[in-house]
């Protein structure tokens, strides 16, 4: 009121009209609410604003809610939404709205609760429609699995993960279930080490140094060392394997695709449950077939992988 | 000015330091390119505006440009991005910032241009993961896979669309790529009549009407009494069929997947090109053992499909 008020008293050419007044109001509650998010919000966090001043954070909260989602959480309410994606529950009410209206989330009556829509695709849909790399690859991976009769998968780098973008499950059951978009860390990984065994020491040190080296099964390696004496190892062979180091019960085998520079771009793994294959014989039988299709993967179109 | 000036004389506790006056700046600047966007913005858009506040179109901006990539469009500049996603450059380059921040988008140095992350896949996987739907017909529809030779596909409704969410592409060659995420009009596709046939009459009628029925091939269908007369067809005979209607040389069956309540929750679909398959060869061959599979993925956890 005291603004209203100043403003009424120092410029004479004011004017109000009770229209523009109501049409104004959702602008000045707007000015009040950020205000009374500038106090609330902490100092550290309210630089690390104003340093980037660019940066859109309802757009990050979108992204963290649909992200919220995923393995047993297929339906969530506001508050499980609030608490998955680190937000408060009216901030996570605007958003959650916003995702409704853009066809995103879905209230499912039955459960009242929200649930991701198949339109979630599109931005996957975006990526992987067109894109020369997956689609040279596809038919020598086709080749692979049937040869191999095992699951065979494509992934590609991001940070210190790589990230599956296609995936030819065994028709002889007993597979893990990996929807593309799954993230596995590079340092444990068959995938991940070949992709590495391809990259510059320089670089495979960078990326080492920010992965964190957690234990997921008995035979995960964390031991920075033996991580690198692994990849040396995998340069020399040209391909890398992994014993049940992410999931019990699976090995794997893996080789990276090169780019005409040389560069590696991603890699191609087969991975067979333990129940019908040994490592041993895993690397034996299927090794050879694994590196001719990485390489004929590699060819021709890799080098336009991106534009 | 004339604000600034106006509090120095109206407010007597008011005290300026540099410091603070630069902490404030930012926040001045924002409310007047909000003055600006208010005075800009077309009254019709901001009458939208206020009457749903709670709708943030940073959000809708971020996902037009993500979805504004695809097919040829693999890198693109911020000129580009405008146009695509609809808005204006330093919008487009507010909104590119963000979402290079969050990891979606990445500079490519060398086409000076942004390209999309894989973690663009994140979504997707939030949607796939730990889908009773996906995961209880994915060794169906391998069987399936294995036993026509052609190419198998699941797909779910949206809107008046069916939308890929599984794919099983033929291991003889001549496949039309089609990764998950692809949107197809029920009206023309034998996987959305498939879908339709299964629903009440109403409700079909319904989505026809609001659907654009577009001639893509000479023989697609876009007469609406015929498109009733086939979901009525495949209502009796369980499955639908599509001669080349979307793709030229291509031939589909598809039969709907039901829930426990007896409604459709999608359609899987047997697509072949017509160098290998006559479409009377292709329902005669494998409508029975296609049905046979759409009614193992329908019993079961179909009904949890969403919980």
């Amino acid at each position: 009121m005291a603004r209203w008020a100043c403003r009424r008293r120092c410029d004479p050419t004011w004017r109000v009209s009770s229209s523009w007044l109501l049409s104004r109001l959702d602008y000045r509650l707007s000015i009040a609410l950020y205000c009374l998010r500038m106090k609330r919000t902490p100092r550290k966090q309210r630089q690390a604003e104003t340093r980037d001043p660019l940066f859109n954070q309802s757009v990050e909260k979108a992204f963290a809610i649909l992200e919220a989602y995923g393995g047993e959480r297929r339906a969530l309410n506001l508050g499980e939404i609030a608490a998955a994606a680190g937000m408060t529950k009216s901030s996570a009410q605007r958003c959650t709205h916003t995702l409704e209206r853009l066809g995103l989330l879905r209230r499912d009556a039955r459960v009242k609760r929200w649930v991701l829509t198949p339109r979630t695709l599109s931005v996957a849909h975006a990526y992987l429609s067109g894109y020369a790399l997956l689609e040279q690859a596809t038919t020598h991976l086709i080749d692979l699995n049937q040869e191999s009769g095992e699951s065979v998968s494509l992934s590609e780098p991001d940070d210190t993960d790589m990230v599956f973008i296609a995936r030819f499950p065994s028709h002889k059951r007993f597979f893990i279930h990996m929807p593309i978009g799954r993230r596995l860390p590079m340092y444990c990984t068959a995938s991940g080490r070949a992709y590495l065994s391809a990259l510059p020491a320089a670089e495979v040190q960078r990326i080492l140094r920010r992965s964190a080296l957690r234990q997921f099964t008995p035979t995960t390696l964390t031991d920075a060392a033996k991580i690198l004496e692994r990849i040396a190892a995998a340069r020399e062979a040209g391909y890398e394997w992994s014993d049940q180091e992410c999931y019990r019960g699976d090995v794997t085998i893996a080789a990276p695709i090169l780019g005409d520079d040389g560069l590696p771009v991603g890699a191609i793994n087969i991975s067979a449950p333990t129940s019908r294959w040994t490592l041993t014989e895993l690397r034996s039988k299927l090794s050879s077939v694994l590196l001719e299709t990485a390489r004929a993967a590699s060819s021709g179109t890799a080098s336009r992988l991106r534009a």
